[in-house]
């Protein structure tokens, strides 16, 4: 995709701080990091957002995961992590080629997540479960 | 693995809203849900972190998650969304078997990250993308 950061950076049209590349994954540094070692996991496609993304792009994404996560974690030290994956902009997506961030996280670390649970209602959930399984 | 939760779901000893199910992947939906289709994608293979999953279960999650993410989005309307998958507790990780958050996001949606933009020191970069990579 023309004008797409990401696409530039897989044509090597820009540069990066690589961690890791295969034939259908490339892994660089985030360059806003929100921690240390924040990396970011892209499929070689240009795909808007993982529902649109091709089955083996999601495998190849799927199993480039362990294997960096793996590594940022040895190389920072880090105790723990989180793995954010935005879709559309309402959702924060800035770039929109599928992109997955690796967010070390270490004692000092700030970042967090407004996350106010709701309670299930089960009445509705049988619904929905059903619909979402019949799109299938 | 005893006393898991999910492993609990993936043998049929506890119930879910079941949305999704391959050899390798199971999905539900969330009993504490942020909004609405807020659905969980798990391997079925016990791990209690990203990195130490397998790549054959890591590469069928990757494949599931366009596929249930689009069943998700078709059948709520949702207009984004975003997936999250934390790691240890410090993360926020509270059953500690590998679980992709799917959380759709609508107009009215409240839920956000604490995102501090930091901004890349590239010599350090370089140095921490070069350790990340020796260790692959």
């Amino acid at each position: 995709m023309e004008d797409c950061l990401f696409c530039k950076i897989r044509d090597g049209e820009l540069n990066c701080h690589k961690v890791y590349e295969d034939d259908s994954i490339l892994a660089f540094l985030d360059i806003q990091p929100l921690t240390r070692g924040h990396t970011l996991v892209i499929p070689k496609e240009h795909a808007s957002s993982m529902d649109k993304l091709s089955s083996d792009s999601a495998a190849a994404l799927g199993k480039a995961l362990p294997i960096v996560s793996g590594a940022v974690l040895k190389a920072t030290g880090a105790i723990a992590y989180n793995l954010i994956q935005n879709n559309g902009h309402e959702a924060g997506m800035t770039i929109a080629h599928v992109h997955v961030h690796i967010i070390p996280r270490y004692p000092d670390s700030t970042h967090s997540f407004v996350w106010k649970y709701g309670k299930i209602d089960h009445e509705d959930a049988k619904v929905l479960a059903d619909s979402i399984s019949a799109v299938l």
